[in-house]
């Protein structure tokens, strides 16, 4: 063990000394591809070599192909972090190596999970009776949760969304052969439940923060309708989720406490690093008649829940120790602290912009998330954005909102402070000035 | 960064002193079902707590809920191996939290997966014009090759595969609305090519070393058969693909190489901690209709091919460093060191079963796993294990063949020795001894 200290405490020293030097870097990597290909050997080593070799190769080869989404300056898609506590319970993950497939494979892996998703809902302030585990991602949960309605309302094979909804509703649409239905949005991007049309529907999937401009569906509304076509109802509040964390938010998702299944990605705006998406669901007993399959050699004597009886893969490993070391390491407080902080620093950058003649707000803001844009033709916002995130001094992305193109700017990551945001407002303004 | 630097030399020298004291602990953890749970708290912390806090109720409360699949005396299921650069790669993962969504979004990361994915092609034998990526498990890889065979042959709803396939395929066939058509297997539990009937199928599943006796199923006839009637060719070779690696096993991979899709788990026999299953098809296009799908909010001006198009999740975390790592340190000998002697180890210990009387071996042994069992009735068996495991000493599973119960030896972890076999073997003649 003498090598894994030593390696560990060089482990240890460099992801300490990337934390501090995370402003150091270009953002967006800058690499052309397949350059890190050609940089790395096309066969692989005979020989053992030192760890040692791979950290230097780290530095060497693989800095320059990274995207920096730990940078405080990263605005671009949702941003994520990775907190210390986060990164350390991934590493005694990875030395406990637990593989949870039933029960008694790791008791305290599958119970450790039952109680810190738990936590999470009440952190939340969702109601009893959720019952809740963790996925890979939201598109994985989605899937499941999908599977799972379809087979409970044989012949119907329509899913519901808002046109705004998240392409990996799309995806298991396609996957579940099932087909899906968008409904048009109204003027603030949330699904117009209007004209909700359910027939022949199994599910409805209702957005708290959807990708492009984080809007909120109506979701009480939706919830009427789903109760009288008993429809089940599916909440993706993947990113905006954790914000229900502050009391002082949670106007934004009344309704969700009615949902069949909810999806929140601690992975997103909660400080866990990936993956750590979180699903509960009321309807316990349709996710087993879809997943549960338990052949002889994986039979017990214990006749506990499996976890692996709610989702698609038969072993999961021990992600719940690192939402658990968040939990306690930030407690509520924490969470909310930041949180509060990143709305706060959103609405400060949209006064900004609202503020300053021939630029605008696209859409409100409800969390954390800006959408804003030059007014011009799209040709000079998409030229904007490129020659930002070109400087690597800064990182956002785009949606396309009644046509037009528009700039997001994502606040989420814990290492974000004001004067980060008011770099990014800098930057943006030099470059349209210089452009102009 | 100093709370980092001290909470991480706490975390590293916790990993340390767990993997020295593997052989300590209770391989089967003790507790019953709801004792970890009620030991933790029912509510989450209002304050902020320290790392060290994590740390010390991981000994207190998780560690008696832990069963030790790190242990070297851990032989139940297939059994797996967190390695130290393995560890350390997490942990640098887990620091450098990237989200592979787009290329661009982490150059490194997927550059890096195919790279890795690549040179485990080469260490496997397997032929160029196979493109690997990683999923998180061989159920999810394999529900994306069924999802992709289903798409490119409308019509064709059947699946066909031994009676001896792994419950993953059942549950995939759920998923997918397809008929799981099952074939009998012949004397060694290997399936049955002569009574093969593809009308209908638009895939075949064979395995190379199936779950319940490792046997290998006569791919060179399945492919046959499946060329002739166009239909798509997966092979599973979750656990025994790893052996690939030793060019004097390869007589048990004839055909793989003919596949349309493979998939083997690093994580079970080759040194990488949990989650790392590779799955490579030549038939990318096909996997690109089932599953791309780039919206605005994700196009970019690169015209890179994304991972994301090729599986369910949108975002990845950075496994492929763990699988980099892992080659680098070990190198082709010292990966064929380590699986060559596990070969060896099976087939002393099946020599022992063998040489005793009133033991008998139940099924060939072509890589690691032994299935045996004591010339009495099932109940007797069913006790021993049960003595066994409840033992602590060791961990070993079961599988029900020709409808008799027999048990499992699955030799696999990196730090398991000659000693830890022999130790196995005295433990189960004893346990037969003091109940005879």
């Amino acid at each position: 063990m003498s090598s894994f200290r030593d390696d560990g405490t060089s482990a240890i020293e460099w992801v300490a000394a990337y934390l501090e030097r995370l402003r150091e870097y270009p953002v967006l990597s800058r690499v052309e591809p397949g350059e890190i290909r050609a940089a790395l050997p096309a066969a692989p080593p005979d020989e053992p070599e030192p760890f040692a070799a791979v950290l230097e190769d780290l530095d060497r080869v693989l800095l320059p192909g990274l995207t920096h989404w730990q940078s405080p300056r990263y605005f671009a898609y949702f941003a994520t972090t990775g907190s210390e506590p986060g990164i350390l319970a991934e590493l005694l993950a990875a030395g406990l190596n637990q593989v949870g497939i039933l029960w008694r494979t790791s008791p305290a892996l599958q119970e450790l999970e039952e109680v810190t998703v738990d936590w999470l809902r009440q952190l939340l302030g969702l109601p009893d009776g959720l019952v809740g585990h963790i996925e890979d991602s939201a598109s994985t949960g989605t899937l499941a949760a999908l599977a799972a309605a379809r087979d409970a309302a044989p012949g119907r094979r329509a899913v519901v969304a808002s046109e705004h909804v998240h392409s990996s509703i799309d995806k298991a649409c396609r996957i579940l052969e099932l087909e899906l239905r968008k409904v048009p949005v109204d003027e603030a991007f949330r699904l117009r439940a209007d004209v909700l049309d359910l027939a022949g529907a199994c599910a409805v999937v209702a957005a708290i923060g959807t990708t492009s401009t984080s809007s909120v569906d109506p979701v009480p509304a939706i919830a009427d309708a789903c109760e009288q076509a008993g429809v089940w109802l599916h909440v993706d509040a993947a990113y905006a989720g954790s914000a229900a964390v502050c009391p002082e938010l949670r106007d934004r998702f009344a309704g969700w406490e009615r949902a069949d299944s909810v999806v929140v990605n601690p992975h997103k705006w909660l400080a866990t690093p990936m993956d750590c998406s979180v699903l509960w669901t009321r309807r316990v007993e349709d996710f087993r008649r879809t997943f549960s399959l338990v052949p002889e050699y994986l039979r017990s004597s214990d006749d506990a829940l499996n976890l692996s009886e709610l989702s698609i893969p038969l072993g999961r490993r021990f992600r719940a120790l690192k939402l658990w070391a968040v939990l306690r390491c930030y407690g509520r407080t924490g969470l909310q602290e930041r949180i509060r902080e990143h709305v706060r620093l959103a609405q400060l950058f949209a006064g900004w912009v609202r503020a300053e003649p021939g630029w605008e707000v696209c859409a409100p803001v409800p969390f954390s998330l800006v959408c804003f844009r030059l007014d011009a033709p799209d040709g000079t916002n998409e030229e904007l954005i490129e020659r930002v995130n070109a400087s690597g001094e800064i990182f956002l992305s785009h949606a396309r909102l009644q046509d037009r193109f528009v700039l997001r700017l994502a606040i989420g990551n814990f290492r974000t402070m004001e004067d980060d945001v008011r770099f990014a407002w800098d930057v943006l303004r030099r470059e349209a000035n210089a452009a102009g």
